[in-house]
């Protein structure tokens, strides 16, 4: 950590401030600059308390140094971490696609969309039965009554299950009947949330708020490791900007970023991250080409008919394009998509 | 709602989208202009499978017309709420002021802060007990032993209580302790945590989430009004953006433009809303100016040794400063700040 | 246009804005909602005085419906355009590539520069002769001195040149030189030099600004096309967002999107959407995959000893792995990368 | 400047890097921290080539420690300044206020304008001769017809005139009609325009761009003090966020802020700032609560018939009331409001 003085503060505050680097365990190193005094407190900066620092007098910033995370960092832990769950393999060679609907709706499309998802070769299914949804007036989802219903596609086409869980008490239930716990964003920092699916033994995918910087999103991945649970996959699913033409902006740097500061692989969500049809297909290759571990995309029988986000949804014969179109952009990055046909 | 048709658009596209207007239960008004073809859709647009139209094939877009809100409109009920909890009232002449530190660190601690807040005539105490941390590695609050303490501080005060609630199973144990229950901004969208919160006979405090839009942030409200509980305080706490020398950018014009548009009193927080200190003051009296109904605002005995936000918390002389100069904003636009000294 | 008037207004408010719709030669069509009444103004939108509208009693919101550029638009010409200039060609087929140093700094880098474009087989040469610094003690350019050694680079290769021009003054000089006018972001909306370029017979590349919306950086072109300038290459090169681990936010769903409604090449900047060398080639990569009609690179023989922008340009060994990854990308969405090798 | 290196650097790298900060002319004082080196580089950080250092092997940031602006900066002259033109004066105790059309459009009108200006007690006149459109369609002002009638209503009330200036060539034929030369937000960084600024002997209105950081903001002033003018204003006008309810987020906070690093007075535009007639006086307010040094805002005879802005302007009896209103808070900050009534 260095903590920069203002310019012309005297010895007593330096000395104050520097009482306050060794009062918090770190070794201060003092640095006369030309215009200013700069601190370099050297030790583990992941302490509490660190922000009171810049209450000091004559304290006018506080750099950090070292990223705030551990676990999740690959100078911890190497090589790049593979995630498995049933039919679903994400990172290293394999990018995972997993696809289904925003909502389970009735039996008869929940069961439609997992047969498309295994004929185009993809590995997971997706459905939302825990729905947070923004209005109250809004469809809310069906609850166990869908978890059932995905429960009977697993076991029609052997997809794995990758599902919402909104609150801690559901945890249980949802690993009852689910193969992945997906963490949605606007739950990214309900930390009961993950400290509940830090206990569970499913695996996680975590999706990144739309104001979250990378570091609390990797903070909050943090929480789930902390508390026990390795498989942690992370989705970036956009954030929140100026532009109005996508619902989101979809930052694709952020794959490659993440790559190199931590070993967890990290999937892309094209339909939330642009919010039109029209656009998820090019993103998908796009997020591909940037080397991501996995997709997760919303398909849907007839998305002018669907409960929610049919504006978003690929219909089965857009989805097949989009797998098709995605498979030859893996191949040209040497990797596998899915589960192959 | 208006749906916009794609230029040269065919007449059975066209059937297609009215059909679907009048599905959903809408009148259909079809509007053939110079380039494109628009469709007015009259009727109650709040209702499920909206979103399915912008896949209608030759719909381009789906203009909302009406505010997806309801309870919190001022159209629906036009006079403005006055929010009364214990000794804190907000809305009307009156400009509620809470203060207090960010979190509840010690016995000793929160009497000082109680004691400071009713000697600069403020309104209410805050403190956390219950403390949403980005990281894991943080200070995570004193919970239930940290309410008593507020508690005690409310005996020798007679101060209303202001904490915040992180989990619906939290509701009734902090409901026993506060008066008013904080929504903090991560969870804002943490609906099955509103939903809990529209069922308590507390008032509620809801903070506006750094990526939400105000219609957002007016649904999330939504949802506490909708669950039967009317005493719901709106608060602004600054919204994430490009700007790096705040912590967040507060958006005063939130103020007056929430005022125009729903009943509810709207609070700003000038501490997470800056971020910085020294930037406190200036922020608070510019809320007053711009009509907030009320103020929250981080004090601590001594910042620079705070567990949590010392480098946003006034100190005790800093905070009398700011009521002053405050009392004076308030007498300038006729009204009360605080409960007076 | 849709003119939304505020519940509750009375019958002479309404009829003030019909009269208002009216004189600005738009036909009203008035819908009586359950709520609200609505105005459709049928006509050219794009016309002096509109936003006046807003100000009349009653009004609540104005929505355009026709997109405010025409020129660009794909509905006016709905082949894709293909720019051609020297070596370069950008559109349909071929992915144009161009690349070379941010600032002109010395004869021997810029040929060194040269030599490394054209043996990667890319299409054009870049480098800054004129530059606009954010700070006025940062390196400005060599100014024509610069260009004199971008021509004789094109003498030795063959390369077509793409430079800056940051004046309507410089707009004949800088002709004299370059195949290709760039417009930089700073200067998106200097609109004399956009009306020079649009006098110019020199294809022009116009570069987003980092907070225009798509409709603005379209109506900038738009004063380039009016101008009769129809060689108009747009490239996006990141947008402001609170990112912060990026120098800028790189929204590669402009290139679909823009692809859609207009019928102008796109290319894109990855060197300046992420702002670090080791982001680049994995965004160049996604680029082509999402559909981008061109690339442009910033490369130096020794980034550490750049004048400008070296934390964000390949070495030359970086470059020719860059083409290669993405020369399997093209192959895979069947376009030709650059000239070929 | 800091330099921090990546995890298990070897020392071939520190040296390496030691030796470029030695090249830079700095003093380097390498820290042998717990987990990371890093090396503090003592000296003047202002130099070309800076931005090299992070393309050194093994280098993952480099952490800037001094403001990048010198002329405009508080260290340098810890006294405000005050700028007077005309009857202009903005800084210490007196609040300049700025007031007129978007754009002159009639004699009648600008005429109307400046008396209602003179009327209300504000200190200068404001309106556009030279306009920066974003649309190529839309009116682009009266240029020097309308810089004389300016100069008649000066001649009829005393107000100093403050009109844009938008391309270096026209500085001399603008300043021979108005008192303070206006540089938009959109050419904040036109960096020829602020250098012909700089030559300039009139006093200059800067406008912050709506994606320009605060350092890249005053890094523009410095551009026009190192040209020789020191008479510059600088003027908050509102960023591009997410929110879509105001046309841009005002973000008050950079008044406190800019006042504590600079010496130059500040002055707010809360008509740019929030888009909305309704928005405009709650802002002004609040801009003076905040501490503003000024204001400028925009009025129109009939803001429904405006060929500019007029969703935005006030009309003369709303001007009056906001005059009036600021009037009451100014006193409240001890200050007054423009020339007085």
């Amino acid at each position: 950590m260095i903590i920069v003085m203002k310019r012309g503060t005297g010895q007593p505050d330096i000395d104050n401030a520097v009482a306050h680097v060794e009062a918090l365990g770190l070794k201060p190193v003092v640095i006369q600059g030309t215009e200013r005094t700069v601190i370099a407190a050297v030790g583990e900066e992941r302490v509490a308390g660190i922000g009171s620092l810049e209450s000091c007098p004559g304290v006018d910033e506080v750099l950090p140094i070292l990223a705030p995370y551990k676990l999740a960092s690959r100078e911890l832990k190497p090589e790049s971490s593979v995630i498995t769950a049933g039919s679903l393999s994400v990172g290293k060679g394999t990018i995972g696609v997993i696809a289904g609907p925003c909502s389970v709706e009735t039996e008869e499309q929940i069961l439609a969309c997992a047969h498309a998802v295994k004929a185009a070769g993809a590995s997971a299914l997706r459905g939302g039965a825990f729905k947070p949804r923004t209005s109250p007036y809004s469809f809310q989802g069906l609850k166990e009554v869908g978890l059932k219903l995905l429960a009977e596609a697993r076991e029609q086409t052997g997809l794995a299950i990758v599902t919402e869980v909104v609150s801690p008490d559901d945890v249980d239930l949802v690993s009852k009947y689910a193969d992945v716990l997906q963490i949605g964003a606007r739950n990214m920092q309900n930390y009961r949330l993950l400290e509940a699916v830090g206990k569970s033994h499913r695996a996680a995918l975590l999706k990144r708020g739309p104001s979250a910087t990378i570091d609390e999103f990797l903070l909050a991945a943090e929480y789930i490791l902390d508390g026990g649970n390795q498989n942690v996959m992370l989705c970036e699913r956009g954030i929140r900007t100026f532009e109005s033409h996508t619902r989101f902006t979809l930052p694709l740097a952020t794959v490659p970023y993440v790559q190199q500061r931590t070993h967890l692989p990290i999937v892309v969500d094209p339909s939330h991250g642009t919010g039109h049809t029209a656009l998820v297909t090019s993103m998908a290759k796009a997020a591909i080409a940037a080397g991501a571990d996995g997709l997760i995309v919303e398909i849907h029988p007839n998305p002018d008919k669907a409960l929610s986000d049919g504006y978003q949804s690929l219909n089965f014969a857009q989805f097949e394009t989009m797998m098709k179109e995605c498979r030859r952009i893996a191949e040209a990055v040497d990797r596998t998509l899915g589960v192959g046909v």
